[in-house]
């Protein structure tokens, strides 16, 4: 039996599946970002090496084990979140082809080796630890979403460092750091192939995208159809409920 | 009256308005992208000074001016067309607010002056030179629409040195250069605060894209809604009829 700790609780991982993760209220919960990033990202089908950069709990690897026979590796700065994603992974079976790093991720080369993965994924903090507003009195929240420990440049130079020549990129991130997002993407060489905007209804701004960028690439971005969340009224879409219940 | 050459003809600029605009299909036509960008920039309602660069037969400019009474300029490299919009602006009686420079935007610094314009908009050449494949053997339509005369570069550039610090640079392209138009209106300071993403229909790509800078601004991009021009069944929909005929 995998133990769970305080509030700790064992949610499905996707609603129709069989999957369970372990989270909490007071110290981290996967969200809505995690599981779009995770339908959005490429992944080889039968082999190859895939790194999950700021994993959390483990949604990511998690997710992407349904898609992948390929090698999953998570990195988790909180020890804490390291040692939920281990529990999950147990708590699946699947500690075979997925494992979690407690690590800093400005600090893996010398345990992950450079250009080693076919894909990088990361759902990094979004906030600058400037915006005051957002910050969250609760330390494990804030490192999950400030940038507390981790620049966005730091994570974009961490992807390139471990994916290999011609790998992907994926990353899920707020419309407002999109023009840094392009900027960083360029400067480290990994170039934007494709872009999705995710918006919450029909007539609103968007407030997610997706991205994904390939080392060393050739210039030619595509902008894939949006992604609407809900209806007016408060259900989810035909297509937004197709990936959040795993379909 | 104005006169039209060879197969010169004058058609609506809008399908409700009484406005006109001569065009040729051998020499030069407006297309959707000049009336979406039109629909798109902001504009000063009672007065200032606006730019339309690569102006070719002053599409933009003569839509411009039916929401503002700022002072419209257009600048356009070839001979040919700065005359079909000088014309054109004659046709509308619009001599009072507009005017036509033939000229190379590359060199507009002593006639229009630095900093000198609120707002710049530019429907520029969408290929590089270099795309073979696309090049047209008609000279007037290969110059307009290939990378001949200036680069996206060029381009950014002359809208960074005649928009004034807070003044806005609007643009239309392909999703093809997004990465490379952010890139350089970060490079010349035009810190990008809206896009919008056109998609011929739902489900496919989006297959041209709109871009406001502000010149110094600081870093906060909004993502606007996406707009639809077709149906499925390859009627306009609502929200693109409302522009095309100038609701």
């Amino acid at each position: 039996m995998v133990p769970l700790y305080n509030d700790e609780r064992m949610d499905y991982l996707l609603a129709e599946e069989h999957m369970h993760i372990i989270q909490s209220p007071s110290v981290f919960a996967f969200s809505l970002d995690a599981v779009l990033l995770a339908h959005f990202a490429y992944v080889p089908i039968r082999k190859g090496k895939i790194l999950d950069l700021c994993t959390g709990n483990g949604a990511i690897p998690l997710l992407l084990s349904r898609r992948t026979n390929a090698e999953l590796i998570g990195v988790e700065i909180q020890e804490r979140l390291a040692d939920m994603a281990a529990r999950s992974i147990k708590l699946n079976e699947l500690d075979e082809q997925i494992s979690v790093i407690h690590g800093d991720l400005k600090d893996m080369k010398a345990t992950l080796n450079h250009s080693a993965f076919d894909v990088v994924t990361c759902n990094p903090p979004y906030f600058r630890t400037s915006e005051k507003t957002e910050h969250n009195k609760n330390e494990h929240l804030t490192i999950a979403r400030h940038e507390v420990y981790c620049t966005l440049e730091d994570v974009v130079k961490a992807c390139k460092l471990h994916v290999r020549p011609g790998g992907k990129v994926g990353m899920v991130h707020r419309p407002g750091r999109l023009i840094d997002i392009i900027t960083l993407f360029r400067k480290y060489r990994l170039e934007p192939k494709r872009l999705q905007f995710i918006y919450p209804k029909h007539g609103r701004d968007a407030n997610m995208i997706l991205i994904e960028g390939v080392r060393d690439g050739k210039a030619d971005l595509k902008i894939l159809p949006p992604l609407y969340i809900y209806h007016d009224d408060n259900t989810y879409t035909k297509e937004a409920e197709d990936i959040i219940y795993g379909k």
